[in-house]
C-alpha cells in the first residue's frame, strides 16, 4: 500500500472540504445565525489536518487497485466526520452519533434524518446539510480528482472505486479533465434548476436547498412536509422532471450535449430505466384511483412524483405513500432496491446491473434449451466480457450479504419487522425515507445510538457499493502498508 | 422436442401415482371413510389415462436437456392436477383451486394449508396429503427412474432437473439404481422414524403421518396445533434430530452407510448447514430468555425445535413464533431463503449456493487486492468449474425475478406488508408457515381463489428450482415439438 500517496491525497480532500463550507459560513453570515463560529472553528481545523497531510514527501505516485480503494473507504469516513462537526459544534445536533448519521446521510445522498424539527434549525447548518449531497453525489473523490493538481492516468483507480455502477466511463482519455466535464454538467443542471424553481415561485434559498437535494439526488428538505408542503403542481414538475434527469448517466448527458442525441436511445440501460418509471407510474396510479385519490389526475400527480423520487433514490415526497395501498408499497420498495442509472448520482443497485443479470438469466435458459451453443451476452450492442459480469454477480451477492446482516443487527431493537425491513432497504439503497415507523412523514430519531451508527455504516456501504467498506473488515487488506 | 417418449415417460408417472394412492385406499378402507369411492374412481381415471400413454409407440428413446425438462415441468403439474382429484371428488375440499394448492403444497413439500379445521377429515384423505409429500421429497420422477423399465443414461437430464441443488450426484454409473439407492436410504429412515415416534408414545397413524411429514420436510400435521399439541419432549426431540437429518444430502447418507463417516466433515456444505443451525439455535435461545420464556431449557428447546424446521423448510411447530421478537423472527424468515443442503428433501436456496456464492464474493475482493493474481474457487476440497458458478448465479437471480413478480402480484390482494412478504417466502421456498396472517397459527384460507392459484404456482417454481417451470414460459422452448 502506499501510506504516504494515499495520505497525500486524503489531505487535499480535507482542503476541498474546508473550501466547499465557505459557502455555508457566508450564509451564516448573511442571516447572522449563531452558526458562524462553528464553521469557522471547523474550516481552519480541516485547513490545518489538509495541508499538513498535502505536504507530505511522496517518492512514488502510482496508485495501486488497493490503494484507490482505501483512499475511497477511509475518505469518506473521514469527511463524514469532519463534517459532523459544525452539527456539534453550534449546538443544533449536540450528539455526536446523531450529527454523524446526518453528514453520513447528506454525503450518501441518502436524505433520512434524525431530526424530528428541521424548521427550527439555522440557515447556515441547513445550508451545509444540503451541501453534503451535492458535494456527495457525483462523488466528492471524482471532484478531488477534477481539483487535484497531476492527477494522473493511476487515479482512474479512485474513480473505479467511488464511482456509481459496474463499470464508469472515461469520456475523454485524461481522467482529471473527465471528472471536470462530469462536474460542470452537474453544475450547470443545478444552476439551471434552481432558475426554474424561482421562477415557479420559490423563495431563492429554498430554491438553492431543493436544487441541491435533487441534483445529488439526496432529497433533504428544509420542510417538515417536504416538497408536499409548497402544495406547487408547477414546482413539483419540475421537480419530477429534474429527478428524472438526474437520474440518468452523465456520460449520456455529455454525448447528448455534444449533439449525439441518438445515443440516448441506442443505450440500453436508458431504455430500462425509462421503461420502469412509466410503468411503475402507470400501476400505482390505476391502484389509487378510487382508493386514495378520486381522479385520474390526482393519482398520475403523486404517483409520477413519488416513483421519479424512489428509484432515482431522491427520497423527496409530496404525500406519505406509507398510507398508500400494499401493492403501491410494494412497487416503491421493489424500486428502491433497483435504483437510477450507474454513473448518475443515484443510489441502489442501478438499472444496468439489473439488466445485466437478467440476460444471465435468458443465457441460462438458453444453455439447457441448446447445451452446445456458444451464448455471449450483449449491452447496447457491444458484448459484454466476463469479468465484468462476474464482477456484477459478486457484487449482487455481496450486496445481499451486507443487507441480511444489517437486518439482523437492527432487528436487535425489536421494531416492527416492516419498519426493520424498510428502514436498512432505504439507508443501503441511499433512498431517504421507508415505511412504517421511517416513512414520510417520520424519521430515525427513535433509534438507539448504536443503531444510528451502524446506519452511518449501511449508508456507506451502500454509497460505495460495497466492495471499498468490505475490504475495511479483510485483514489481507491491511498487510503491507509502508509508510 | 422427443414428443412420445415425453409422453410415454408421463404416462408411466400416472401408473405410478395410482400404485402411490392405493395405501391411501387402504386406510380410507380401514376406517370406512366416505372417501372410498373417491380414491377408486382417481385410480381407475390415473390408470386409464397412463396406460394408453406408456403403450405410445417411440422410435427414438434419446432424451435431450429440454426433454427433461419439459417431462419434469409438464409431469408435476399434472400429477398434482390429478393428485386434488380425491380432494374434490369426496368433498373433503370441494373448491378446485383449494384442492389443487392442497395438492401443490404437499407434492413440493411446503406444508401450507387452506384447511382451517385439519381434524375434521377423513382419515384416508388425511393420509393422502401426507403421502404426496413423501412422494415430492425426494421427487417422484427420481422415483419414476427408479422402477422404469430401462431408464437409460439419457434419464440423467429428468434426475438434472428435479433434483434440488445444482448439481445431483450420480452415486454409482448408473441412473436407475442411484435412484434406487436413494429411495431406499429414504424408506428406510422413514420406517426407523415411525418406529422411534411409536415408542414415543405417539399413535401408530399419527407417527405414521409426522414421519412422513418430516421425511418429506413438507410438515403437514393431523393436529391443528401442529407437533406442539402432543407436548412430548421426546417426540419433539426424535423429530428434530430427524429433520435436521433429512436435511442433509442424501449421497452423505450413501458415503456414511458405506462406512465413510469422515467424508461427512470434509463436506463443506454439511459443515456450513450444521453450524448455521447451531448459531441460529443460540442466537434465538438468548433472544427468548426473559423475554418469551423463563427458563434457559424452555427456550432451548423451542428454539432448536423452530430452527431445525424452518432451515430444513419441514414448517412443523411447537410454538406460534409469531409472537416471538423481531430479532428471532428476522433469523427464521433468513434460514428459510437459505433452506438446507442440496440432495436432501428441502426446499430454499440450498446452503451449498450460499456457500458457492460467498466465494465468489471473496474472489472479488481477492480480485481487487491482487488483480492479476489467478483465482480458482475451491469447494470441499475440488475445484469449481465456471459453467456451475454461473449457474448458481443466474438461478440465484433468476430466484429472485421470480420472488419480486410474486410478492407484487399477491400484494394486490392488500394484505399486510408482513403478510405478503413471507406468505410468498414461505412458499417459494417451500417451509409452510409464514408469520402475520399465515404464522403457524393460521393459513392460506383467505387467499382469493386467483391468489391459491398463484402461489400453487409459485411454490412449483421453488421446489423445481426456477428454470424448468421458467421455459414453459419461454416461447422457444415450445418450437420444434415433433410427433
Amino acid at each position: 500500500m502506499n501510506t504516504r500517496m494515499i495520505l497525500k491525497t486524503l489531505g487535499f480532500l480535507l482542503i476541498i472540504e474546508a473550501a466547499s463550507m465557505l459557502p455555508s459560513l457566508l450564509v451564516s453570515l448573511i442571516y447572522k445565525g449563531n452558526d458562524f463560529a462553528a464553521f469557522l472553528i471547523t474550516i481552519v481545523i480541516l485547513l490545518l489536518t489538509g495541508v499538513i497531510l498535502y505536504r507530505m514527501k511522496v517518492k512514488n505516485t502510482n496508485l495501486y487497485s488497493r490503494d484507490g480503494f482505501a483512499i475511497v473507504s477511509i475518505g469518506w469516513i473521514m469527511i463524514s466526520l469532519f463534517g459532523a462537526l459544525p452539527f456539534i459544534l453550534s449546538g443544533a445536533i449536540p450528539s455526536f452519533f446523531d450529527a454523524f448519521f446526518e453528514c453520513v446521510s447528506g454525503l450518501t445522498t441518502t436524505g433520512s434524518s434524525i431530526l424530528q424539527d428541521v424548521e427550527g434549525l439555522p440557515k447556515g447548518i441547513l445550508f451545509w446539510r444540503s451541501s453534503t449531497i451535492w458535494l456527495g453525489g457525483m462523488g466528492v473523490l471524482v471532484l478531488t480528482l477534477a481539483i487535484l493538481p497531476k492527477a494522473g492516468a493511476t487515479s482512474f483507480q479512485i474513480m473505479k472505486a467511488e464511482s456509481p455502477g459496474p463499470n464508469p466511463d472515461k469520456l475523454v482519455p485524461k481522467i482529471a479533465q473527465t471528472a471536470q466535464i462530469l462536474y460542470s454538467i452537474y453544475l450547470g443542471l443545478t444552476i439551471v434548476l434552481t432558475v426554474l424553481l424561482i421562477i415557479a415561485g420559490m423563495p431563492v434559498y429554498d430554491a438553492l436547498i431543493h436544487a441541491i437535494g435533487t441534483a445529488g439526488t439526496g432529497g433533504f428538505s428544509i420542510k417538515n412536509l417536504s416538497v408536499g408542503s409548497y402544495n406547487n403542481i408547477f414546482i413539483e414538475v419540475i421537480i419530477t422532471v429534474f429527478m428524472f434527469i438526474f437520474g440518468i448517466n452523465f456520460a449520456l448527458h455529455y454525448h447528448v450535449l455534444k449533439g449525439n442525441v441518438k445515443s440516448i436511445f441506442k443505450d440500453e440501460e436508458f431504455c430500462f430505466y425509462t421503461g420502469t418509471v412509466i410503468i411503475a407510474i402507470i400501476l400505482i396510479s390505476v391502484n389509487l384511483t378510487g382508493s386514495v385519490f378520486n381522479s385520474v389526475g390526482e393519482s398520475l400527480r403523486h404517483a409520477s412524483f413519488q416513483v421519479t423520487s424512489v428509484i432515482t433514490t431522491t427520497g423527496y415526497s409530496t404525500y406519505d405513500f406509507n398510507q398508500w395501498p400494499t401493492f403501491s408499497k410494494t412497487i416503491l420498495v421493489i424500486l428502491m432496491f433497483m435504483g437510477a442509472c450507474a454513473g448518475s448520482t443515484s443510489g441502489g443497485m442501478k438499472c444496468i446491473r439489473i439488466v445485466v443479470l437478467l440476460k444471465t438469466v435468458k443465457r441460462e435458459l438458453k444453455r439447457i434449451l441448446h447445451p452446445r451453443a456458444v451464448n455471449t451476452v450483449k449491452l447496447s450492442g457491444r458484448n459484454l466480457d466476463d469479468s465484468l459480469m462476474s464482477g456484477v454477480t459478486s457484487y449482487f451477492f455481496a450486496y445481499f450479504v451486507v443487507f441480511v446482516i444489517s437486518i439482523l443487527l437492527i432487528s436487535l431493537d425489536g421494531k416492527d419487522l416492516t419498519t426493520t425491513f424498510t428502514s436498512v432497504t432505504t439507508t443501503i439503497n441511499n433512498v431517504g425515507p421507508g415505511l412504517g415507523l421511517v416513512g414520510p412523514s417520520g424519521n430515525f430519531a427513535d433509534y438507539s445510538d448504536f443503531n444510528k451508527f451502524l446506519f452511518s455504516f449501511i449508508m456507506l456501504f451502500g454509497r460505495l457499493e460495497i466492495f471499498p467498506m468490505l475490504l475495511l473488515f479483510t485483514p489481507s487488506f491491511w498487510r503491507r502498508a509502508n509508510i
